[in-house]
């Protein structure tokens, strides 16, 4: 299954248009690039609408969202809406700030979206419409562990039926559930939060993943996600003993232009649990 | 003559002004540093006439143009005509949306510039005045080929009479022409366009070059576009088993910051087409 | 002494506001996890005072500052004040346009700084109330060398005196200096001019590195500005022949992220003046 949403993501080549935060867009790009996806970034409101007609998906990226860009994601999320095409919402920071739980909200009222992900902080706060996120880091009380792991499945389920999206948390253990199924992944490495924006490339990457294998969000969004993690673990492999989180950060990238899908496929670490 | 050029840049450090996208702009910067030159950032319409005054070149890209962004791009632009800098037009994305494409035309009606450098797809937009970029990459329709190198020239060397600018399409094969005269370069690697930016990297890279070679604008523009091409090749024989788009991406800096005139000599690949 | 503030980041990591300009935004949240400390990027009116309300530290960084980041680096400035947050100024460019200069003066105005960090002309233009610097590096003329480093010390300190601040002056040599006390650090390496943006990440160190020491940011400062210095020198020594300013960017950070406390104070070069 894994290899097959891959391969469709090389295949297709799927363009995705990008309303990101400006401190990770770059890696953003790369990690588009890397997957065999294509990047496309613009923000302003009187050209999403027409940028995201262009484009096969939308990636809605709420870090350094201001006022200039907020009214841009709303419009392009409504027309990615009427076209049909897949919507990804990173609610960055959601709950650190009353204009960024607001603004998620906001979106989730008028934008349909086909993938959430965030951290549990970032996710709680939008089920429950308030948050204390410190940052854009989980809280630790949040944090998704092998003793709270049902209690965790239960509410991203439930928060997926709310939502009518697919919903991925994403931490050491992720989450990636719609209302019926969820699939837990242990893939991935503690230092990949040592880089900044691995979160907001996961989002791109999803969105590259569901865009090419429409019909099948919740897998596709399973495979980007496994996908994130096996590059955390072969790029952390290749890390020597004067390498830190920046060379890490490029090996990460560097796995994914690697990646194929029997690779993906063997390392995944997974389990689904039905309805 | 390439090498001159190449050592002009860095004798003279030339200050570059760049109005550019968020997405690619640190490695604009660090490009600039790399070929011996010097980056200067700077977008807002309270400075850009001020701190163009004090730059050597402007180098006016589209990418994640916004309303904020394009009267500075326009102030900045017609300042530096007026000083006699040199004046680099990137048209990312022209074509795939209106507000770029006829962005793009205005900056072309207000201000006069020396070099154009896009794909084929911006600049055929920017000649017909309309367009249909997909996304920040060329048309397959329109790549530059073997087969239809003669016709591309034509087209360029008639665009460049039009616009009075050199104009550098860029792609597998690249083409610089002003009115009478064409260079076809014949440098670079595929694996280039699997980075974000490098064309946009190129772009500020002339900027520097017609800025070190005052009255050579149109070899100035052909030994930068000879310069990156050489920079992916060596780039590209570096790489090992595991780098991919991202340790690329840093070592075509890196091959940039040690390029030599008698390296880019040897290794440009070029016909030259006279009138 | 050095160990200890370093420890401290460790122990603290130190959530830091950065204000800061597009083009090393990246690099500076990268530098800020390297160190221990962790980063968030805000810079929209309506968010500001509340997301450096949830921070230890606030960096303000006029690089590529408009109209619409100003009035937020003056709000979250004077909320980090009004919280006895350590609030850090990184004066780009000031000099090379009248915007920079009255920006930063009237941020000097407005809001109380633990620490001013910038080359030598630029807080020549925050001493003078004016100045003619050459884009955003040091003029050739105001220099600090072994030759006037007397001269430079007593102007860093009288502007500590006369700014309330920590003034961080740094270069070939580098200044940190209060009303009292000077350091002089002989850390660092001349190829750290050739990446964009390590000025910006050592405001960023130096942030956490206050924000974890509280009480003590003549200290602290001086432990930051050692520590990217000996991080310069530690990923010069790791430079192939192919290596050139952009694979030193990634290992500068790496340095970072495997810098102890032990060899910081091993490493460090520096001496002390006192009143």
């Amino acid at each position: 299954m894994l290899k097959e949403m891959l391969e469709n993501v090389r295949e297709h080549r799927p363009l995705i248009h990008n309303i990101t935060n400006y401190v990770t867009v770059n890696d953003c790009a790369n990690m588009l690039l890397a997957c065999g996806g294509s990047p496309i970034m613009s923000d302003d409101a009187d050209e999403v609408e027409e940028i995201t007609s262009i484009c096969a998906g939308l990636n809605i990226n709420i870090g350094t969202l201001n006022r200039r860009t907020i009214p841009s994601m709303l419009s392009a999320g409504k027309k990615a809406n009427e076209l049909g095409h897949p919507v990804v919402l990173d609610p960055v920071g959601a709950g650190a700030s009353v204009l960024r739980t607001r603004t998620a909200l906001q979106l989730m009222e008028e934008v349909r979206f086909t993938v959430i992900r965030g951290n549990v902080s970032e996710i709680k706060t939008l089920a429950n419409g308030s948050g204390t996120t410190k940052g854009v880091d989980a809280d630790v009380a949040d944090v998704v562990t092998g003793e709270n792991i049902g209690q965790a499945v239960s509410f991203a389920k439930s928060f997926a039926a709310k939502s009518g999206a697919v919903v991925a948390i994403t931490g050491a253990i992720d989450i990636v559930a719609d209302a019926d199924r969820a699939y837990c992944i242990y893939n991935g490495h503690p230092m990949m939060s040592d880089i900044t924006g691995t979160g907001c490339q996961l989002s791109s990457l999803v969105a590259a993943y569901v865009a090419a294998n429409p019909g099948r969000e919740l897998d596709a969004a399973c495979a980007a996600v496994c996908a994130m993690g096996v590059c955390g673990e072969i790029a952390h492999e290749r890390l020597q003993s004067l390498d830190g989180n920046a060379s890490y950060r490029n090996y990460i990238i560097d796995a994914m232009y690697h990646l194929d899908g029997e690779t993906l496929e063997r390392r995944a670490k997974y389990t689904l649990t039905d309805a």
